[in-house]
């Protein structure tokens, strides 16, 4: 016998790879190619690095308040994490306690499975229909949890709130979370599901300040939902550790959420760009879904997708492919600024 | 039914209060009372803020290097979290699977039971002395793993070396995890345990940026052992978010390492107040516990501890004391500044 026969063991999620090389054209994570807003800076900047000595205010308050603000919600219907990642896990440990097999879609992102093993949750992966549609109908039977990403990755695909709405309302003995990390890319504000959390007490909607914020290197992520969700993933993260976010991330966070002209600003700028790439992609011979997201998800008509992304990785043009059924013939491609675009698009043009 | 019945249930733990009043003296959550190194506010300023958009890096390569070097280890041998909460919380889950209690002492950190709870970890409480020492014979049964914290909290003694790794080596199918956190304030540098990572590859020894290094804003932890150790760790974190240090985080902490010069003259400015408001306490009619740590565990003759927090909150000065058995009659004081404790022992010597 000996310790390592009760290690919890676990297979790591893989994130995209992070190249230390300026030169990279990093298209493989989503990250915006904006830098955050300006108040931000400031925000840092008038920071006493002195009180750093303190711990920073546990019930986040200003964070809270700014988002409440944002959201015409109140700020004990918000929850603030370490990222989405930190948010979506404590919601799992949280609310899939009934033994019942979690349901989330066959192409979706890969933390979910990770987490439902971590914590030893039974779950089901329901595929979506042959355009990577969700199957509304498969939403509708008995489950320990619903999680589904909208619009979804890497499939940038959205769902309609009316389906949305449907799964939520049929599962009252279920929390339904919907990750709405991209959810500022749509094109429409009425795409988001935040305005039902009023309506339905089972339903957790997570936002990220990683995307459409610039701030992946903050580690911002947060979850709307009823009070009495709020109240207990704030329980379960205070038996965990007691101050998460750290002071600089508060303020920062705040900082952004109230610059909102400028965080309208990047997302147009993403949108915009987004378009014309798409456009340009088609005109090669690829075949994208209709993004909402700051990323498109791409087949080409000849090239396999493998081969594509091994190509554009030796030209220093990093952008995502996994080797895994349904999806092993598409790139994703972050949308970066026009100029990354146009070298991306003029290498393709050369390559294919 | 409702999705409520699945919910994980909790009772999260209580931190200290945290006062807003500026002018309150906060002596009640064990914070250095001085500036983090002016190393730590050139590295913040020096950082680019347009580099925020970007995720930090997921291997926290400077900040593992800086305390490599430190401590004479390999990088390998390091894992860094979100304050030292995170990274016991994240050792209990990975390490104590084996369904046998693990062991720690009745009076002891406060969140040891919460995360056993959490995690549904069976856990025995052992008594400490008379004296609050250690029972070293208890912690050579047979058990699920071991957590000590050392010197340990809120009582301030420090265990011998000797005797700890007495119990490290007498539980080879556990993991032994020795909670560092007040350890720089300790008078030699011999009685930690780190030097025995390297001996016995069932030892963990965890540490925290949020009292020596000032830095409890920033929130950073680490566990220190054997490479084994580090990687099942490792893995269980990148089950739950590959990106948990936040960039700013990452230089601030790696520039605090640095200067070690800084560092050691604020542990030493401790301990001189330190032993200066021991000796007036005793004066006083205080009995208190030899202090390792940068707080004193101390009792009045006469006068109940509750009766004292109380005429010390109400005039301003915030003390710990909890309503627990053994340690009801004791105060647990921080030790601010030299202007703080003169205040705070110009009260008591009117109040007594």
């Amino acid at each position: 016998m000996n310790w390592e026969n009760n290690v919890r063991r676990v297979v790591p999620y893989t994130a995209g790879e992070q190249p230390q090389d300026p030169s990279v054209i990093k298209l493989n994570t989503n990250e915006c190619p904006y830098p955050p807003s300006p108040k931000v800076a400031d925000a840092l900047r008038d920071y006493d690095i002195c009180n750093l000595r303190k711990y920073p205010d546990m019930n986040i308050t200003l964070l809270l308040e700014a988002l409440a603000r944002l959201h015409g919600i109140l700020p004990e219907q918000i929850f603030v994490g370490i990222g989405s990642d930190d948010v979506l896990s404590m919601a799992f440990m949280t609310f899939f306690n009934s033994g019942k097999p979690v349901l989330f879609p066959d192409v979706t992102y890969s933390f979910y499975d990770v987490w439902a093993d971590l914590y030893k949750i039974p779950y089901e992966c329901k595929p979506l229909d042959e355009n990577f549609n969700i199957v509304k109908e498969d939403y509708l039977k008995e489950n320990g949890g619903i999680v589904i990403a909208n619009p979804n990755a890497p499939t940038a695909i959205l769902a309609p709130v009316s389906d949305l709405e449907e799964i939520i309302q049929a599962n009252p003995d279920s929390v339904v979370i919907i990750d709405e990390a991209y959810i500022d890319f749509a094109d429409e504000k009425k795409d988001s599901c935040l305005p039902l959390i009023d309506k339905y007490d089972n339903l957790l909607v997570t936002r990220t300040f990683s995307k459409s914020r610039s701030m992946a290197g903050m580690r911002i992520g947060y979850a709307c939902g009823s009070k009495k969700l709020i109240k207990y993933l704030n329980d379960v993260k205070f038996s965990f550790n007691s101050y998460t976010l750290s002071t600089p991330a508060i303020l920062a966070g705040a900082a952004s959420v109230e610059d909102n002209d400028y965080f309208e600003d990047i997302c147009n700028k993403v949108r915009r760009t987004r378009k014309r790439v798409w456009q340009e992609l088609r005109s090669l011979g690829f075949e994208e879904t209709v993004s909402h997201t700051n990323f498109l998800f791409a087949s080409h008509e000849k090239i396999p997708a493998g081969q594509i992304f091994e190509a554009l990785k030796e030209n220093k043009i990093y952008v995502r492919h996994w080797n895994k059924p349904r999806i092993d013939n598409f790139l994703r491609i972050t949308v970066g600024t026009d100029e990354e675009m146009d070298t991306m698009i003029a290498f393709l043009k050369k390559y294919l």
